[in-house]
């Protein structure tokens, strides 16, 4: 591996030439706007197996250059027939995303400048550029002025961030003492049982454990159970534990179902608890005026998640952590060696202080790019027509016999399953028959769909959230579900 | 904000066209080239003054969208003096990197594939290649074949995610737990007094908090003093606190310096503690065989650290963590809820199982990229000729009066001072008039220097890492700060 220096060594170019950077940027330029626009011929779901692309590549790195050439040839023989096509307009799994041309644009120069966005010094344009775009995200989403914004990786990590802010309200010294040996309260948060499962993480990794989370039923609309959380809270201060933080979820990932925030906000009020709310997802739609009634009672909150590497058309990773005391935030979270320490800290924002990371990308880049490039309007009414994609399939499928829909629609997703009447009273066997179902419609690779399970139901998970996907798309998915569900039932009944 | 749907909006595009895209997309390519070969013509630290971006970038987003061309002008007109150019080859600075031409490329795929690498099954390539591609960094590095790699954005994060395993290593029950209210020990992490910053924020983080960081005293090496270390531990363990993880730095960030580590994987090995290595810098050094020593006993570690964006010409984020025990940070993060359940779950990797953030762009691919077109050769190159620079730029300093070298240089990283006869014993005086000299020359735009305080003694950093940097570049900073190290001292004195 080591080498012997060559004494012309600093006559020689270490990377690759601008000429040869040349080509083959603007060949992948090509490429790509040639593989986005013809995403059909791709199976949306890989058919690679596990260790077909292990197999290919070599298991030791090659001591000397290899051309641009073959490795971007590698790129699409190898790597290619290995990817979930995330972008494709038919990914209805999960949470459907988009990579959007201006922010590929944004990502491009992102990666040239290479600027860290750890201090204002280190790059002014970075976290002052952050400020104004999570400012204008703010306005777009119709939250009060007082929210401040600051880009982290993922939900997780701004779930996280919000969670060690709450435990730092709690005023219990923490930051300093740690928890453990100190004579501390139980630590409790809340949140539903449709919690998105990063919650449940963060609490593990803040010390707080699985058990200090205590996650409330749900309602027949899947949303948090009032009255037993008002319950919870309340038994937990009576005997000595310590409530710290309360997460609903505006947009749940199993059904995107909507807990009731106002209520839960005034619950928060009465008993001094930290209110997080994550709609990492549904946030998104808050763009959309006639959405906002969804969201009433988050403009309480003390924290707020909202993804636009999600639904607001922003390639990974992007994840806003809004905080409207972001001097708790700080207080949890800032740390300054000597070697971090600058003139100018008193009078300007050191994104540093607000998370985990130390390092940061130029994220807010892509995103203002995005936002300019498409206008707010545009990014609304996708939004809004995404949305009524969803509620027009979910009044399709309402109307289907042996169709059954299996959770409300406020969103862009529904969650539904086959239910032919002749094994509707076999639970086991129709969750059986609803996997294979989803199995089969993903192998024809023309469109991709996730599940969840509801109350021991297992249902399919349809998901609008691509920019490209249109009505078509959807009716097109419809039809193959359709088709590969009454194939399946003559097999077997 | 909101907006009224348009009967016809399926028809017409939401993304920019791709003929669009195609020609800003190629513009951008053309101007990287030329921005990354003319670094010269930029001050290397941004000129900006706070408010400066904020005043020229509209305090609302735009409705309608806006045209690519006035986006970029704005970008090159508006951003681009706001930046610290961190991929110039005279950022000399905190940890100086590159973004190199493939790594761009591997960028501008990474975010137009826009997959999440979350499950095996979200796109086999993404994460067969994360698995094959940080085993090619592990044999580069020299480490043994149990060590397994995941990439993260952040050394912050890989650290976190190390300490959170090592807590669960303790055998406490933590994460069902946690740590508050349940009659557990104190816990102990040891690192060094000259320990990155990342190492406390971790342990506030995961519950530790500031005081259960036992801060070892160093030696006149800046290493971590062995004696006091095995003496803080016995102690700990007599008076029933619990020892966790020790985290030694090959590397540290102040000065580079090196801890002895196989001595502190002895005291590991005799109390069960978690050997946590921070060569988040350093690290990429073992690519050098000559090198190799300096890192003896890093191969008995649990876990380590060690980010390709640094020192490996990766451009942000990249940092891997390697694990001797991936099966305990598989323990500590694990949680896998219906909606992620896969049916090939047992025979392969889920990537989201081993850290904090379930999305996770693909970060492998850059890497792939940029070792297949530069080679390990000419890596490990690069590298020994910027350690060759800094002790020959630290020799040039030991042999000129009044200048004072502050620390031994292991890598690429020489701390010094001016230091003349007429103010040597004043030492607020001293540090004022390096801290001045550092601010001058850094205003000069031709280079940028930052700076440490090693034992109240104010240093200024010089770390050669970008893979343009030659020694010419090394010569000029150095021609720039003796004069205006003579400048101000005549000014002076």
């Amino acid at each position: 591996m080591a080498g012997k220096v060559s004494p012309h060594i600093e006559e020689r170019r270490r990377d690759i030439s601008p000429e040869v950077f040349k080509i083959h940027a603007h060949k992948s330029v090509d490429w790509i706007a040639e593989y986005l626009e013809n995403m059909n011929q791709y199976p949306v779901l890989s058919r690679s197996r596990p260790g077909d692309l292990k197999a290919r590549i070599p298991s030791s790195p090659p001591a000397t250059s290899e051309p641009l050439e073959k490795i971007t040839t590698d790129f699409r023989e190898i790597i290619l027939p290995g990817i979930t096509h995330w972008n494709h307009p038919r990914f209805f799994g999960y949470f459907s995303i988009t990579s959007t041309y201006p922010g590929i644009i944004g990502e491009m120069l992102c990666s040239t400048l290479n600027v860290n966005a750890m201090l204002w010094k280190t790059s002014p344009s970075a976290t002052e550029l952050e400020e104004v775009v999570t400012d204008w995200v703010r306005q777009m989403l119709g939250l009060p002025e007082n929210f401040q914004g600051v880009i982290n990786d993922t939900a997780s990590v701004s779930s996280l961030c919000a969670i060690a802010a709450a435990r730092e309200y709690a005023g219990l010294n923490i930051r300093e003492n740690g928890l453990a040996g100190v004579n501390l309260p139980k630590l409790r948060i809340y949140t539903s049982e449709e919690a998105h499962s990063s919650i449940e993480k963060a609490a593990i990794v803040l010390g707080i454990g699985q058990r200090g989370v205590n996650k409330i039923p749900t309602d027949k609309g899947f949303r948090m159970d009032i009255e037993v959380l008002t319950q919870r809270v309340e038994e937990d201060i009576a005997s000595g534990v310590k409530p710290i933080c309360i997460i609903p979820t505006i947009g749940t990932t199993s059904t995107t179902s909507i807990d009731p925030v106002k209520e839960i906000s005034e619950i928060c009020t009465r008993y001094g608890i930290w209110l997080h709310v994550d709609a990492a997802y549904g946030g998104s739609a808050a763009t959309v005026a006639e959405m906002r009634p969804l969201f009433t009672g988050w403009e309480n909150a003390d924290s707020i998640v909202v993804n636009p590497h999600k639904w607001l058309f922003t390639p990974l990773d992007c994840s806003i952590l809004y905080c409207r005391r972001p001097e708790v935030l700080r207080q949890a979270f800032s740390l300054t060696p000597e070697y971090l320490r600058t003139g100018e800290a008193d009078s300007v924002t050191n994104l540093m202080d607000y998370g985990v990371s130390l390092g940061r990308r130029f994220r807010a880049l892509k995103l203002w790019m995005i936002i300019r490039a498409l206008g707010t309007e545009r990014i609304a009414n996708t939004i809004q027509e995404h949305i009524s994609y969803a509620k027009r399939l979910a009044k399709i499928i309402e109307s289907t016999p042996s169709f059954e829909l299996l959770a409300p629609v406020p969103f862009s997703t529904v969650v539904f399953r086959f239910s032919p009447k002749v094994v509707i009273d076999n639970n086991e066997e129709i969750n059986a028959l609803n996997e294979k179902l989803m199995e089969t419609v993903n192998q024809t690779g023309q469109i991709f769909l996730s599940h969840t399970k509801l109350r021991g139901k297992f249902g399919i998970r349809l998901t609008v959230g691509n920019i490209k996907t249109t009505w078509d798309d959807v009716a097109l998915a419809w039809d193959i579900i359709r088709e590969k569900a009454k194939e399946l039932f003559d097999t077997r009944y």
